[in-house]
């Protein structure tokens, strides 16, 4: 097991949790009180962060949240605050990169030196030479789109190629040549149930971050009894609004509180099914 | 012509040229003169654009290499330069974005408000849905990955689905629906002139941005040949590395404008062939 691995696999036994809190701040949707503070994205982080810290197996920040309003140091402190109130938990950064070589190399510096997260998400498109930098840190999570949970994914993610679609293909050659340091994950959407099952048998132990639980519609029940492996679960349950915006005043953190036990306890139930 | 077409088309014609710098800024190629200067990022780019601001249809900063190293601000004083020493001249902020729509809107932001770019690159592998908070801004050039410079890029985009490869489907399914508004172009590498005459083939007369030549080994003669459209050239030829770092002196402005001039040349050239 990679360092990525073990780190989730002690955060998930230390909270008996697969939940994953998307950190995907929208100030327009902040409680009122929040909305004009310095530093407001901060603020609604931390709030969230010492709601859940207890109940999680990692943060996922997502960057565009940030980026779309020049919020990079405040990507930073959150980090750095995960780091202090949940010590040990690990990060996956949520950024879906994916360029040629020379330039996916900045990209997974931006990741792992600029940011110091513990796992990245990235897209397939370029193939694994687009990969192969990120590939490199052994002891990080490389989290590799497969089968999106948006609507439209199966646009080109279902094109059948021979006897296999698209999607297949790309669990299968992770599975079997880019995980060669056995630091790959997969996406697939909580919204594909019949995808969960089918790349879990095409993948064996491999875990997948699974979104779409949540504002996304996907059903817990389901995805849990069609994605989990066979000896540890090998998920990675990620809700962000659902959790973020589970309440609109004062008391959102609470609210968001809440709303991670209700889905911790959701995927505890899943999972005692037989 | 949508304002982004238009806009780029006036300022090929007024430079005569189908060149676009890549301004992929990496401090330890600098100069030594420059590397230890604040804000040596910014100073370098100013340099570039000051050497080459009359002979470019576009510029073309890659946001990983400011990302990396916590640059944004240069990069945003860097368009602000672009404004001013080559107003008209379009702006394409290659990010290769792709996420669900919720999450493709803050990307878009990030692109389009925060920086105020005139195009960008996006990632098809999410499907349109995924690409329509970019395709909504009208105005702007939404670059669409198709087939990608780099060696491994044929892992995925070379499958076969039935009688078409999966970069065919795509640059079919840009041409024919993504591009309702006649905002899109496709990304189609130098590296592979038998793609670009396949995909210019198949796709009429929409632009292709072209990575590849330079530093990565594309043919100018071949992408021209073989990319360009029946009536305008439909080309943008992007060089990074092969400009920037043309010299590494005290004299790499010079350079970067000797090396621009000749790709020009080079492109000019190619073009009065019959």
């Amino acid at each position: 097991m990679n360092a990525f691995h073990s780190q989730l696999a002690a955060a998930s036994a230390a909270a008996e949790s697969l939940v994953c809190v998307g950190l995907d701040p929208e100030v327009e949707r902040f409680p009122a009180h929040l909305r004009a503070r310095p530093n407001a994205i901060l603020a609604f982080n931390r709030a969230i962060i010492d709601a859940t810290a207890d109940l999680v197996c990692a943060y996922k920040p997502q960057i565009a949240h940030y980026a779309a309003v020049g919020a990079e140091d405040q990507l930073q402190d959150t980090l750095r605050y995960i780091r202090e109130r949940a010590p040990g938990v690990p990060i996956i950064l949520d950024a879906k990169r994916g360029d040629i070589g020379s330039t996916a190399e900045k990209y997974a510096r931006e990741a792992f030196e600029r940011y110091g997260a513990d796992a990245v998400t990235i897209n397939p498109y370029l193939g694994r030479d687009s990969a192969e930098p990120f590939l490199q840190y052994a002891d990080k999570g490389i989290v590799i789109l497969c089968r999106t949970s948006n609507a439209g994914s199966g646009e080109f993610q279902n094109l059948q190629v021979g006897d296999r679609k698209l999607y297949q293909i790309v669990a299968e050659r992770v599975a079997g040549e880019w995980n060669s340091r056995g630091n790959c994950l997969l996406v697939v959407g909580a919204t594909y149930p019949g995808e969960l099952a089918d790349i879990r048998a095409r993948t064996g132990e491999m875990t997948f971050l699974v979104p779409g639980v949540g504002a996304q519609g996907g059903d817990v029940d389901e995805a849990v009894r069609n994605g989990r492996a066979k000896q540890g679960a090998g998920l990675v349950i990620n809700s962000s609004r659902g959790i973020l915006y589970a309440g609109s005043g004062e008391d959102f953190a609470a609210a968001a509180r809440r709303a991670t036990l209700d889905l911790r306890a959701a995927i505890t139930q899943a999972l005692r099914r037989p």
